[in-house]
Parts: C-alpha cells; structure tokens; sequence
C-alpha cells in the first residue's frame, strides 16, 4: 500500500476543494469524511461521495509510486489552502503505519488514513441518453431555475431542478423547471443533439449547487449522460455523478397562466430596488408588498401597523385597468433579480390569478409567481 | 410637536449608522430601539444609548421647523442605506399621529415614533481630567490592547480596556492594558498635555468598538474627558459617553516577566502563517503548538492523536540553549498579529513561565502569553 506524488499546490487545492464540497460535514460513517486519492500513471485522481453525489477530480502530477489511499477531505483541503501560493507537495503513503505524508517546503503533515478498500465507489450505470451542451447554456438553465426548488422535504419531488426535454414554441428543447408551489421558472434551450430520447430527470439541489463549480469556464463543453437513476456531468477533468430524484415532477404546464393580458413593463433593477426598499418596514413574518396600477404608474405600498408604511412609485409601461395586487416581497425580488435584459414584463389576470413574469417579450424563461392577498 | 429638515443621504447615513451601533439588537425597553433627532437650527442631532453608551451624532441639515422625535434606530439605518446615494432626504414629524414621514424622490416611508419626553438622556458628568490625542494614537492603544479583553463575565473587572497614567521606561506614559489571565498586551503612547491627573479608567469591550469607528481620520483629534464614573471621546461631529466599569484593575505588572534572558527574534508574518498551518490538524479542544528551540532554529509542531501530526522549521534567531514550550496556538497568532513590524521578539525563561513579546527592541507595547503543557 504504497503511494508517492508530487503535484503544485495550485492544481491540488482545485482537486481537493471540489471533492471536499461534496462530503457532508456530520457524518456517521467515518469513510465518508475521507477523499480518495488514487495515483496512476502521471495522474491523480480525487474521490469524494456522500453516497448520493460522487465527484472524481483528475489532475496531472508526478507519480513515483503508484497506488491509492483515503484522508480526511476536509482536513487535507484546509492544508493545502494554507500552503504558500506556488509550493510543489509531496504526499507519501509508506503503508503500514496508517498515516500520510504531505511535505511543501518546510512544512510537513502527517494525517491518518483509512483502507481505500473500505471506499464506497458508487456501482456504474448505463446510461440512455447523452449529449454534449456547452457551459453557458446549462449554466443558465440551472442558475434560472434553482432559486425555484422547494425546501420543504415532505414535497421531495420538488427538491431539485426536472430536466427534460419538452414541446416549445419553437420546437422541441432542453427544458429545466423548478417550482416550490408559490413559484415556478421555466427555462429553455435548444435541444442538443443527442438528448431526444433523455427520460426527465429531477436533478437534486445538492448536485445543482456542486455542478455549478464545473460551468464557470465559458469555453468548456460539458458531457451530460442520462439514466433514469441517475445523472452524469463530465469535463477533460471532472466527473459529476449523481442520483436522481425518485419521484414524478408534477405537471408544471398547467400552472401556467395562458390568458393573462394585463401587461406592465417595467426596469428590472429600479423595479427590484424598490421593492427592497418598501419591504424594509415590513414585519419578518409577511412580506407583502401591495402592487397599485393604473395608466402607465405603478404604485408599490407596504403598511406594517407596528413599524409603519412605505410607498414608492414608478414609471412604466401599463395601459390597462387598474388593479391592486400583492405577493411576497422576497418572491417579487428573486423573479425581477433573474431578468438580464433592461425589462421584466408581467402579464396579471385578476388580483387572485398566478402572475407571469418574462424578460421582455422572450419566451425561453418564463416565471410564475402566485399573489398574496394585502 | 413638529419638525421638518431635508439632509444628504450619505451624511444622514453616516450618523444613523453609528447611532443604530449602539442599539442593543434586543430590548425589553422599546424607547431603547430608537434614536432620538433634535433639529435645531442648521444642524441635528441623533442620540442613541443602551443605558451604558450614549453616542450623539452632530449632521448638518436644512431646517425647515426646528422639533424632534424618536424612531427605530436599525429601521432608520436600512431605509438610509437603500435609498440611492446622494438622493436628497426629508424628515417631517407632523405631530399628533404618532408618524415620522421621510421622503427622497419618489419613495415615501412613515415610521412609527415614540414621544421625544421617553427617550433616556445620559445624565451630564464632572470630568475631572480632559486632553487631546491624534487618532492614530488612541488607535494604536486600543486596537493593540483590544485581543486581551477577558470575556468571562465573572471577571467583569477584566471586560475592559485599563487606560491609565503610569511611569514608563522614559518617564510618565498614557497606557492601555487588557488581560483575560491567559495573555496579556501593555500599551504606552507619551503622555498627552492635561491627562496627568487622570484616575485609570476600565473602558467596556462594547464602548472600545464603538471608539474604533471615531478613530478611522488619520488627521482627527480626539478630546477625552474622564471622571470616576464616565469616559467621554469627542470628534468635532460625534460624542461618545460612556459609564466605566466599576472595579479594580489587578495589578498587572507584577505579571510581567523581568528577567526572560532566553531572545527568540522572528518574521512575525511567517511565524503566523507557520503557527496557523501547523494548528490546522490539531483538534478544537486542546490547540496546542510546541515549540522546539535550537541554535538558529525553530520548529513547530503539533500531535493530535486522531487527526495526524504536523511539523514545520523556521530559520529564526536564537542563540540559547534547547527550550522546548507550548501555546495555545489561538494565542500565539493573535500576539503575533499584533506586529506592525518586521519582527517579533520572543524572551522566554522555562517552558513554565510566562513568555515576553515584543516588536523588535521597542518596550512600548508588550505582550505576555502563559505557556501550556504540551
């Protein structure tokens, strides 16, 4: 059980820092807290799973000795983030004593090991679909949808981002929904070839959130691989696998408000500011903030009777009768904060309708968010 | 019970938001949640106290009807801070519906008051000695000596910042001194005009904080007044009062170590970084570091059974014989991050006794750190 590598510590932080993520902070199963290190041929690769998310990061180094050992994850991450900028490291498993070597410099660590043995490698798929999508896309298709994603655990089929691929204007697309019952985002792209026979898959938050890591670098092309159990991110250097969530995505397209007509556009930003500012006076336990609209002003109105009030009016474009309408401040902030064009439309129906929310006149990401009554 | 002013966003901001510091974030006392505004003529004052601090911020304003009233101080501040930056605000009170309206632009906020008659007036003090100090001066003193404040509320007498007068190497000194009985930092600065009858003052944590932020203007000179009872600090724009604690401070200098002949000279930076690297495998109860002495050379080390061990050399200065002694390593960093020079000076005497440090051959800020069995 021997192992000998040199790596730059650059290289080995990026490894370490997106297996460590990954590995949950209270854990019963002490193997769980461990990375697996496995050195082969010019290569390392890093191993972390919480038994639903399992990350394997490849990064070139100087193998001496090949073989493989685990440590605790988030110990040799905080290691190796203090080492001096541009250090090499060494890492040495003598086997045997139950310990690994990490030397940089002067300084030197020895930190317990556990049987790479004992390591749960996550049982291989096949997978149905596979397609190659660039970085940007997915990332605006999770980064749309997530704020969406119910917390609440009873709904566990709400508890992720369901991917699919699904009917458009336009066609056929790569479509992410997320919803928690007040909200829903719908966001489309053009559907990659090789994605037609994907089943949907509810992608859970955790592996949203540790698969944004992988979608920063706007060249990149990004390996998707679909099963019904399972879903699989892969870059030249990372390889994201997940389970997927058990459970059926209700179904989304009837909440989807068809008819609304009364049309306001408004600037996002200016649009989120004030609400921000309204909602100050407001008590944590409901946010409401009342919408007021008549020819081309809108009026936002919070009234708190322990703190006080708060109004605030804008200039926009609305030419149809006048409505009063509320929703929760935080739910108004988050859909206005996903708009990156200049303009947010909102189509209402009635003060008691869900509302739809677009980015101008654009159909690829559509938001619904439901009123409250003010 | 009216009022009327128009002031400057930043300007306003800046005073409510070192009025809302001192706020406690929970009251049994409502009118405690408020900050007081006096408009009088050009000018208006907010006031805000939680019994023991009082802080008065002075703002130049447009009058319009001189008055005053009390609204919620953290309220205040987040409307300030999102309204948009140099946007003209304006205050009215218009009496008799319990309302404070402020307007900038097209926003329009109404905050609930209490009458100005509740607020609690900090009770004016004799002082009995007053001098002026540069900020940069009371800076030093008090950031130097600030890491040493005990906050075992038992030791109350330790909660604080000792500012007295004292005989220094060089004559009478203004010093500062904070111990939690662990470790220990002495400050001197030369002794201001008018502060030689000073009675030592024990300045609270909280009031030291709130200092802090008077002391940002290299160019700012401070007048401090001080009774038996009360320390006061005052800019041309704020005036912070505050009660003392009411007790004796120990007699520190006898905790001083005189006769440490064991000099240790080095980097205090990378002594720093070494002490944080090598601590990262030590366990959260017992962060112990042990230093191992030898001509020239410095290791540390730590050994936690659980985790691993780390080691780490440093090329030092030391001409003594072999010393082995242990920190807290929590201890080590902090007095080593307290130098603003190049390098720091350890004298140690046995691995028993208190150890000395300074910054390089300067004794007017000194250190003392007790070692722990390792």
């Amino acid at each position: 059980m021997h192992m000998k590598f040199s790596i730059e510590r650059g290289v080995l932080l990026k490894a370490v820092a997106q297996a460590q993520s990954v590995v949950e902070r209270r854990n019963t199963i002490p193997i769980l807290a461990n990375v697996l290190i496995e050195a082969t041929d010019g290569e390392v690769r890093f191993r972390a799973t919480d038994l639903d998310i399992e990350v394997v990061d490849q990064a070139p180094a100087t193998v001496e000795t090949q073989g493989a050992t685990t440590v605790a994850a988030v110990l040799l991450n905080e290691i190796v983030r203090k080492l001096p900028d541009g250090a090499l490291v060494t890492l040495t498993d003598q086997g045997g004593n139950g310990r690994l070597t990490i030397e940089a410099g002067r300084s030197n660590f020895q930190l317990a090991t556990l049987p790479k043995e004992d390591f749960p490698v996550m049982a291989s798929s096949e997978y149905e679909a596979s397609f190659t999508a660039p970085a940007p896309v997915l990332r605006r298709l999770f980064d749309k949808a997530k704020f969406a994603i119910s917390t609440e655990e009873t709904r566990y089929y709400l508890n992720g981002v369901y991917m699919h691929v699904a009917e458009g204007e336009q066609g056929r697309v790569l479509r992410c929904v997320a919803t928690d019952g007040h909200r829903l985002a719908r966001i489309d792209a053009e559907l990659p070839e090789g994605a037609e026979k994907m089943a949907g898959v509810i992608v859970p938050r955790k592996t949203v959130n540790e698969l944004r890591k992988l979608l920063d670098d706007d060249e990149a092309l990004i390996e998707v691989s679909v099963s019904e159990t399972k879903v699989r991110f892969t870059t030249p250097s990372i390889t994201l696998t997940s389970k997927v969530i058990d459970g059926t995505f209700p179904d989304y397209s009837r909440v989807i408000p068809q008819n609304n007509s009364k049309r306001l556009e408004v600037d996002a930003a200016e649009f989120a500011k004030a609400v921000d500012r309204v909602a100050t006076v407001s008590s944590e336990r409901s946010r409401a903030v009342k919408l007021s609209l008549e020819e081309d002003r809108l009026v936002l109105s919070v009234n708190a009777p322990d703190s006080g009030a708060a109004e605030e009016e804008l200039a926009v474009a609305y030419g149809d009768e006048r409505l009063e309408i509320g929703f929760n401040a935080k739910y108004l902030q988050e859909i206005a904060s996903q708009v990156d064009r200049e303009n947010a439309v909102f189509l209402f129906n009635s003060s008691g309708d869900p509302t739809l929310m677009r980015e101008g006149d654009d159909t690829s990401a559509v938001y619904v968010v439901m009123p409250m009554r003010v």
